[in-house]
């Protein structure tokens, strides 16, 4: 197919890669065009604004920040939508608001064009193995055109129902990520204040019933000091924000959610934003094992 | 070896079974005999005591509940250390206090009997299927005569150093299961709340970053409106007491870890104390979600 490919993060890069290896035409732009250089070179062909990718292609696909650059991708004065043959479908695969993607449906259909929402799980990693989990809202037909596209970057694809519901899943899942790191950190702050060797905590917790992908992928990288971003603090901030204000309209308390949502707002400010989830030790080694404070 | 069991509940008595089919000669006493019938079927010597239980033997193994019953079965009136000929060593895969576990191995050292902590860790299936992780603590010769029987229970076996410290690994592992307990019942209620189809939210996130042991085998028991115990409440109740109060002492203050053991206390004081942990969802499901209250 001919694919308009717009966000080369860290994670979006890896995915385009898997659709030009799978065959498809890619034409790419994204805000900073040095992140696009291997995309380019594996053969995607480098266009100024989304609308001048989305001419002419069968498909839209966005990855990129925050809501408000979901907007701006398919909607703005230069997004897909106002391209001179408009795709027949957009694909967004950020992570953003359930109303987003219902609004984005209802614009779209009125001119023609399906949308889909289909945010992502698996990080990093998951990016580069094509072994995401992708969480898919929108009309069934739609759904199965784009089913291929999405099998090449995922191994695990659910369509969830409606515009909105691949986003609602998606919420759910950082529900889960939130309460796992949160879980980790104080596992680790208890590991290290009662002597204990971490790295045989993990080998001893890490395939029983405490296991999770957090404790086994993000627990050693604590362990290396290694901080490096596999999924931004300041993306996570956002889809926390998004969960959080999502479970008040829905008349949820959720407090473990909401006691996340304060921790990563301020490990965020206090300068970890462009570090990764797993930074979220750093407030516990800071606080709670005063011995590492040296 | 020959060797003394003392606790037939839900997990021990699997364990116990394991034992037996490795070619050992199991000497058993438990409260309640006729909880006893399959092991004693496949050819254990019932005992009235854990003192005539353990007499000459190679091991004496408690699994029982509490801290108390620990201490009573190996140093009360009637206890391992009173038997005639002591055991060797005593093993105690109870999950207890650290505190016990290094008074315990310091009363039996001047007997001249070894003793180690060797909590575990993967619920019923896991002693089902001798796939559980045994943490365990105490010197390491006596480790390594225990270690051809805990290879017989687990597949993990990881010694992290003296007395207590099986104990201490095993507060790490119960205080991630909390963790991961707390955000699968609010990502549950967030799943519902939002109108999706909880079976295929599982199916989409119990693969990916949001993926943990809890997800994916407790998940589907609340879905199926399952609460039998795989590990009860009550038992649960006493393993967050003791991390908490352990916390304490180490000076941590673990916000997560005590909600934890707040709603979880609730739940047994509102009579779920016999039902399995993922009953936790009772609570979420009547605040959180009041369309499921018909």
């Amino acid at each position: 197919m001919r694919i308009a490919w717009i966000g080369t993060g860290v994670m979006g890069r890896s995915m385009a890669l898997h659709l030009i290896k799978a065959g498809h035409e890619l034409r790419i732009t994204t805000r900073t065009r040095t992140r696009a250089e291997d995309v380019l070179a594996a053969g995607a062909t480098w266009c100024d604004s989304p609308a001048e990718a989305a001419d002419s292609c069968d498909v839209a696909i966005s990855m990129v920040g925050y809501p408000g650059d979901v907007d701006a991708v398919h909607r703005g004065a230069s997004g897909t939508l106002r391209a001179r043959i408009p795709p027949r479908i957009i694909i967004d695969m950020t992570t953003s608001t359930p109303t987003l993607a219902r609004d984005l449906a209802s614009q779209a259909t009125s001119l023609g064009v399906a949308s889909i929402d289909a945010p992502v799980s698996g990080g990093d990693i998951g990016a580069r193995n094509a072994a995401l989990s992708i969480m898919v809202g929108g009309d069934g037909a739609s759904v199965e055109t784009a089913r291929p596209l999405l099998a090449a970057m995922g191994k695990t694809i659910v369509h969830h129902g409606g515009p909105g519901t691949g986003q609602h899943c998606k919420m759910v899942n950082q529900i889960l990520i939130a309460s796992s790191m949160l879980g980790l950190c104080e596992a680790l702050a208890y590991a290290q204040g009662s002597g204990l060797d971490p790295t045989k905590v993990l080998e001893s917790v890490g395939g029983g019933a405490a296991g999770s992908w957090s404790v086994n992928n993000l627990g050693p990288r604590i362990l290396r000091g290694d901080f490096a971003p596999g999924f931004f603090v300041e993306h996570f901030c956002k889809d926390l924000r998004i969960a959080l204000d999502e479970a008040r309209a829905l008349q949820l308390e959720l407090d473990g959610l909401a006691r996340a949502e304060r921790l990563y707002a301020l490990l965020r400010d206090q300068g970890h934003g462009r570090s990764g989830t797993q930074a979220l030790w750093h407030l516990f080694s800071a606080a709670a094992v005063p011995s590492l404070q040296q």
